[in-house]
This record gives structure tokens, C-alpha cells and sequence, in this order.
């Protein structure tokens, strides 16, 4: 629990030949995420900040509305060989009256009775599942202020700096003021961290906020900030077609390849001004 | 089905301002993938060799052990609103005596009757799956051959230069020649792609092969790798604890950080020469 970081040694080879020197990797380890003591899903993750995790995860598969949905959310006390306890199995218990999660293929998403699964059934099956739509945000965020958000994230991600290894999400003021970074070695991941920190702080619907991703942005990170009501997420590299198609349907403004004063705007680009 | 890219309209942001202009998006769609008429899994792929990726996927999950456990695998003849088959679907039926897999939380990967899950069980649970094990691979590479793949990977990723997004996977002999390489929105699914096209050529196990990947390398590739008895993987970025934890369990020589001629070797170094 918290080993966000593992040391060994690797052999390292350069111009000058081959030498032997101690490295730190990227911790990973799968997680179970149980619901009343039923297996939801297993994620390989960074350990650390897993309540946070979970409440993401379950906020963002519409499970949860909210942080009063949850009753209590606790680590089983099993050992591994070794008589430690591992932190990898997360049991919630849902507030009375929460329906329990269905569980099904690939987290329950579609509906497979027919052979019609599409891009339009996963936008459909979003739109079903939304509680807070960031459509009608009215919010404003400037060029220049988005054009710092990566350095700034690149900043707070201590992990990375040392392991290389990890994909980072932050949350954002929209006048640019961090609220919270998280990293993992799974991008949805981080991105639940950063949504479940949220939960925990009674902030969601977090309507006004920007998040920024380190990577690509896809039809699931899209899909994770429509349900917490983000109205802008913008990523350091390309999105997919299926994340545009989605934001146009939520009305979620995507900002892509934002490097340096540079970006491209896919969707809603009425809330990025200057 | 073979739209491999999307073509739409952004606005991009520059020192100059903002103009529209045309942008080409690398394609997200969903795949379910079905055995014997029943769904197994759902995965957000870029359309395209998906009959390789169903083979692929099959072969890592320990489904089949080759060609001949597959008897057919075709599209289901669904159509969308508009009256269009969408090539989303995929059933494949297994030969006969193959069993069929069973249906479970994330891929009924992990046991989960205890509290137990832990990087241990996950090294474990490939164990008891891995028909191929490469550990015994007398093969050999050189420093100068590896040094020269990344370059190669990129030359053939015709997707990504046009969209930014992919990522992709390639598969060597061990002089360097190029065997196959697949592009994918998902790095898995770009690894199931290549080692889908193997099962297909009858080169399962791939002994003296390597298996380049244009990101990271998590416990998931290496499984893979292990799966279908590839000795060498190489990861452009960093691999994670629990990826350097079972290529050294199964015998896997693990490269990370090639860039062009350093890169870190991090298991079984000895198959790495000069």
C-alpha cells in the first residue's frame, strides 16, 4: 500500500557499453473492486489513493451519484503467503436504497441482444447513464490559461520524474488554479482518482473545471468527464473519433495537442476565448 | 469496417490565431467480440483487421493454442438505423473439442474467493495459462538490430503519421526484419492484431521473435508476449514493477527506453549481444 515506486536493477546499455545500475519503476498491482462483497472489477493500478479510485470508478460507470451513495468504502483484511495484508481488495458498501451494479461483460456498457453494437450505441448508452450534463456550462477559459496546464502538471507529477512510467490527470479552476493531480500507470485510472477525489469533496457536478490529461484522449476519458459534469478536457495529445463524436453529443468542449501556446479545439470551441 | 481514420473539421489555435481547417482523427469504434453466439468482450478498437485481433485476443486469453482450435470467425450480418452493417460484431466458433471460455469479471483472470489478489496471483494466473514459455529460448539479438526498430516501427505506422494517435505494435526475427506491424486507438489491441496475424501464418509459438511496442510496457503486454512464446519484448517507454516481474518469471527478456542506441534491459540480458 502506497508503494508508488519499486527499485531494481537493470542493466543499462549506452555508447560506452553496458553497466549495471539500480532503477525505479512504476508500481503496479491489480485491484479488486467489490461492491456488498460482490467482485465488481479487477484494474491493474499504482497503489495509492484507491478509495479515491473507487469512488471515481463508481461515479463514472453511474453506480454512484454522489458521495452520500456510499456508506463505507474499506480494504479487506486478507494476507498474502507472507502474512501481510496485500491493500489490493476494496469491498464499498452502498448507502441504503443505491441500487446494487449489475454485473456483466466489460463493466455491463451495452446491450448485446442484437448485432447493432456501433459508435451510436456507446454514445447512446452515455446519454442513458448521465446525471450531470456539461452542455449547458457557461463557463469561460482562456488560451493563455490552458497554455500553462501542462507544464503545470508536468510539475506536480512526482512519480513520473523519477519512473518515466505514468500517465497523469489534473483538475482545474478554470483561471487555471490546480485542484488535484493524480498519476497511475492506467490513464482511466488517474482520471478516476482525480473525479473520486472530487466525490470525496462534495464537488461534483464540477461544472467550470477543466481536465487535463497527459496522454491521448479517448472515448472512455470523454465518456468519465460527461458523468462528472466537466465541461472542458483537454489532452496533451490526439483524440480519437469516437472521443470527438461523443463530446459534440455531451457538449463537452475537447482541446487536443495542447503544447505550448498551440492547440486544436474539436468541439465547443465557444468556451475557449482570446 | 476498414475506416481507419475520420476526417472533420477543428479549430486549430495558434501564435497567429484560430482557423478552421480539416483534421484527420485516428478511428474509435467498439468491437464485441463473441464465441459460439455468446459475448465475451467488448473492446474499443481501430476498425481493420479485426478477424487477427479476435484471433489474437483468443490465443493471450488462453482460449486457443493456435489456427486449428477456430473453425470460422465472421462478422454477425446486424445492420445500424441507416440500414449498414457496422463490422462491430464478431463471433467466432471454436473447433471441435475446444472448450468454450468461460464469462467472468474482467476475463475471470484472478480468483477471487479470497482476499488474497495481489502481483503474485497475477504472475500466477499466466502461469497456469502459458502453453509456450519462451524461457528456454536460446536466441540471440544484437544491441545494433534492436537500435534500429523503433525507426522501422514508425516508418510503417501509416495511421499515425496522418493522426497522431495510434499506437502500435511490430513483430522482428531476430535480425531485425520486419514480420508485421498493426496500428490501434487501444496498445493492446495493436499487440492482439500482430499476434492474431501469427496464429492465422502457423507461427505460434513465436520462438526467436521479437515484439516491439511503441509505448510502455505493462503487465498485460508482457502476458501477452508470454502467451504466445515470444522471448524478446521491447518497450520505446518504460514497463511497469509487475511487467519486469513476470518477464522475469517467464523467462522474457524485457527492453525498455529504446531510443536509438541506449536502452535499459531489464530481464534475461543475455539474449541482447554486443
Amino acid at each position: 500500500m502506497g508503494r508508488v515506486t519499486v527499485r531494481r536493477s537493470v542493466v543499462r546499455v549506452g555508447p560506452d557499453g553496458r553497466r549495471s545500475r539500480p532503477d525505479t519503476l512504476a508500481a503496479e498491482e491489480p485491484l479488486e473492486l467489490r461492491v456488498g462483497g460482490r467482485a465488481l472489477a479487477v484494474t491493474m493500478r499504482t497503489p495509492g489513493h484507491d478509495v479515491e479510485l473507487a469512488h471515481g470508478f463508481l461515479l463514472t460507470e453511474g453506480v454512484i451519484g454522489g458521495r452520500a451513495d456510499i456508506a463505507v468504502a474499506r480494504y479487506c483484511d486478507g494476507v498474502d503467503d507472507e502474512g501481510r495484508n496485500t491493500y489490493n481488495v476494496l469491498d464499498v458498501a452502498l448507502a441504503e436504497g443505491v441500487p446494487a451494479p449489475e454485473v456483466g461483460v466489460e463493466r455491463n456498457f451495452y446491450t448485446t441482444s442484437s448485432c447493432g453494437v456501433c459508435g451510436k450505441a456507446a454514445l447512446d448508452a452515455v446519454r442513458l447513464k448521465t446525471r450531470y450534463s456539461p452542455a449547458g456550462d457557461s463557463s469561460r477559459v482562456s488560451v493563455g490559461t490552458l497554455s500553462g496546464l501542462p507544464d503545470e502538471l508536468q510539475e506536480k507529477q512526482k512519480v513520473f520524474g523519477s519512473t518515466g512510467g505514468l500517465h497523469a490527470a489534473g483538475l482545474f479552476t478554470s483561471d487555471g488554479a490546480a485542484l488535484v493531480v493524480r498519476e497511475d500507470v492506467g490513464r482511466h485510472n488517474a482520471v478516476d482518482k482525480v473525479i473520486g477525489w472530487a466525490v470525496q469533496q462534495e464537488l461534483v457536478p464540477l461544472a467550470g473545471k477543466v481536465l487535463l490529461v497527459s496522454g491521448r484522449a479517448s472515448f472512455e476519458l470523454v465518456q468519465k468527464a460527461a458523468m462528472a459534469g466537466i465541461p472542458v478536457l483537454a489532452a496533451v495529445s490526439a483524440p480519437s473519433s469516437l472521443a470527438v463524436s461523443l463530446a459534440e453529443e455531451q457538449g463537452i468542449t475537447l482541446v487536443g495537442f495542447l503544447r505550448g501556446d498551440t492547440m486544436n479545439l474539436y468541439t465547443r470551441d465557444e468556451r475557449i476565448t482570446g
